[in-house]
């Protein structure tokens, strides 16, 4: 059983994937979907436990008094237990990534290449309160023939305990090599940074988490590391928008979720439809509970009873996480595109407008792993894009960029077939 | 012009490709063909200027004593420039990576999604001697709409200031933007150790050179780093392995050009041929001029006149780039692929066999970019892959992998158009 004892050390877990790397590499898909099925059918059949030891965490969270929204995060019912287990099955349903030829030619000399997609082979997730990702992360890198080191918040350290033996145990039971599912979990920075110096046993490391969490591995990481990172996310409303679909977008990428990365920060608005536009979107905005911080030109057109305080150069580079939104004017869309250099982290853009020169400009010009023509930024997802389950965002431009899927979750190698080749 | 005098910073330079990269990275196909076409003529026309920079560098390197091996590499002549000048024309008539749409489709809800190619934007070469990697990487990076910061020897910086200078010129004088190709040289440690950490402009490094440089960006880079790395590869022969074509594989793979990472270090034999095979192989490895390093079966079945000395631990794990082989025997495919799993650097490696399962026992269970069946590992190599020019073989498993061609220099976005969805 490839659970962390107490005395587990960070790298006999590492280890111990490992070993199982390479046999769970070679493992049939049907081997990896029943793991997958036997995860979610044993979460079913032990959601007593799960809810026990998810009850202690709380207690001592409580105790801890550690906040009403980490407690919320931490907290799983039968209901969400059940949701988990619906996650699990919808990565099993999920094509393999695994063998998937991604290209391939006769070379002239009558080789035959191939370039096939295969797993990383250990990948670590280091994530924070929320129980769920446990079982999340290991879903995504077993179907992905990827063996998993998980490290949660020491907040969730029951929970994660038992979550982690269900899956390890059903997956071993269905097939899956001893160790494919570990956990380190409890210690501190130290843990962390430990975990983060196994370059000879672990391929890559996401984490899922703040800046505070990123600053930690950048000082320690010799793994990879893929920031599943923030975003400070744009729409920009261009001369030529049609105005009722720019409010539509505006609004809804601000306030549908917007504690998520995909979530707008900053409107800005095109000089040119400013005063016509700018009374109703932030009148809409203000409605629908949103506090504004603005420029100074978009404060002498915000319109009756709006009254948006000054921004500053850190409203610009903030990414809010709540229903705050920075706004300001712009002469042309190049200024936007400038404005979105300068400030954006890279994630998802948007322009609305009916002008193909500006939406071409806008695409070719912004640097970011999304860019939208008249939509919202909130479908940056791998379920709408339709990649299936996403482990994370990533804003660097290296390998995954955009959502992680499982086949960001893969690296590939060349297979070349001949017949006594040999180069001249 | 983009040339760093003796006086340019680091920090500088890089800024100065920063701002080039994103007018770069929106350039058509033309004007970067047109580039490098100027380059090419610029070098033809400004030959003598190279040699005389080049003959000071020269005179310095006798002066220093640095070996008849590193002088050659250093030395130009005018067949040399004019070597440079038709890769640089071989470059400009690949196909653009930039654009090119990697996969895409309609969502749901009518949202026209395309994954598209585009630079990373602003790389960084690191390299030694041979002052032709000047230009060959500037070809490459432009080429793929990045701009470039090369980072040469200190022994060829008089070359390299010319034929970055004469790069920088002529692409600005066809169109790309000032800044596009950048030189920091001169430097010790220090230099490097900060063109490392330049993560606010520089979007990755690529390192050519030994294990010294690597562990020195290790120590320090911030920027991401995809090593262009060693290569200790191998030949099995198989137990089913058609013996003529397995003796021409392993003396092509050792022999035909020793000194790069794609030549093969260690010979494994399955001990149902060897018997039969090593007295054949051994003998004509070292009628080619090859020492031998061998386990006691093999010295055992080594055959007349051949006395290859013991090979211990450090023989298994050597990349030693010239005209020696470690040779052991095993006794099964499963060995094979243990053997080249624990010291295996992931480059290249071949099975020699008409066994289907073996062929797919090793092709599977071998971690390594490229895998050949019945053919020499040195066909590891973008030209022979029909990738074009490469700029190094990435042994790591994120982004690269393989062959580092045109596509590997760059990154994607996705664009996604659509006529008002907003997220429900």
């Amino acid at each position: 059983m490839a659970m962390a004892s107490a005395t587990a050390s960070v790298t006999g877990v590492c280890l111990a994937a490992k070993r199982a790397a390479r046999p769970l590499a070679s493992c049939d898909s049907a081997v990896k979907h029943a793991a997958l099925e036997a995860i979610a059918a044993a979460l079913e059949l032990r959601t007593d436990e799960v809810l026990q030891a998810n009850a202690q965490d709380m207690e001592l969270a409580r105790e801890a008094d550690i906040g009403a929204a980490l407690i919320d995060r931490l907290r799983l019912d039968s209901e969400r237990v059940a949701g988990i287990a619906h996650a699990v099955r919808q990565v099993a349903a999920l094509p393999d990534p695994v063998g998937e030829v991604i290209e391939g030619r006769r070379l002239a000399n009558g080789l035959e290449l191939r370039k096939v997609r295969v797993p990383l082979g250990v990948i670590a997730v280091v994530y924070e309160a929320r129980p769920n990702v446990t079982i999340d992360a290991a879903a995504l890198c077993l179907k992905s023939g990827n063996a998993v080191v998980l490290r949660g918040s020491s907040a969730a350290r029951n929970s994660n305990a038992v979550l982690a033996e269900i899956a390890a145990e059903a997956a071993v039971a269905a097939g899956l090599p001893e160790g494919c599912v570990g956990l380190v979990s409890g210690g501190g920075h130290e843990e962390l940074a430990e975990l983060s110096r196994q370059s000879a046993t672990v391929d890559l490391i996401i984490p899922r988490g703040g800046e505070r969490l990123k600053e930690a591995l950048q000082q320690s990481a010799t793994v990879p590391v893929i920031y599943a990172a923030s975003g400070n996310c744009h729409v920009y409303v261009d001369a030529a928008a049609d105005l009722e679909q720019a409010e539509a977008i505006v609004v809804n990428a601000k306030v549908q979720r917007p504690g998520v990365c995909n979530a707008a920060e900053t409107l800005l608005v095109h000089e040119a439809v400013a005063e016509r536009f700018l009374p109703r979107v932030l009148g809409a905005l203000d409605a629908a509970g949103v506090r504004l911080r603005a420029d100074e030109r978009t404060r002498a057109l915000a319109g009756r009873g709006l009254a948006p305080e000054p921004a500053g150069e850190e409203d610009w580079a903030s990414e809010y996480l709540e229903l705050t939104l920075a706004v300001r004017v712009v002469d042309s869309v190049e200024e936007a595109i400038e404005h979105v250099g300068q400030y954006g982290s890279g994630h998802s853009e948007a322009i609305v407008t009916r002008d193909t020169a500006a939406a071409r400009a806008f695409q070719r010009g912004v640097d970011a792993a999304c860019v939208y023509v008249n939509a919202s930024t909130r479908f940056t997802d791998g379920g709408e894009f339709g990649m299936g389950a996403e482990i994370g965002n990533s804003t660097q431009k290296l390998h995954a960029r955009g959502p992680i899927g499982l086949r960001e979750l893969c690296t590939f190698k060349y297979l070349v077939e001949g017949d006594g080749q040999i180069r001249l």
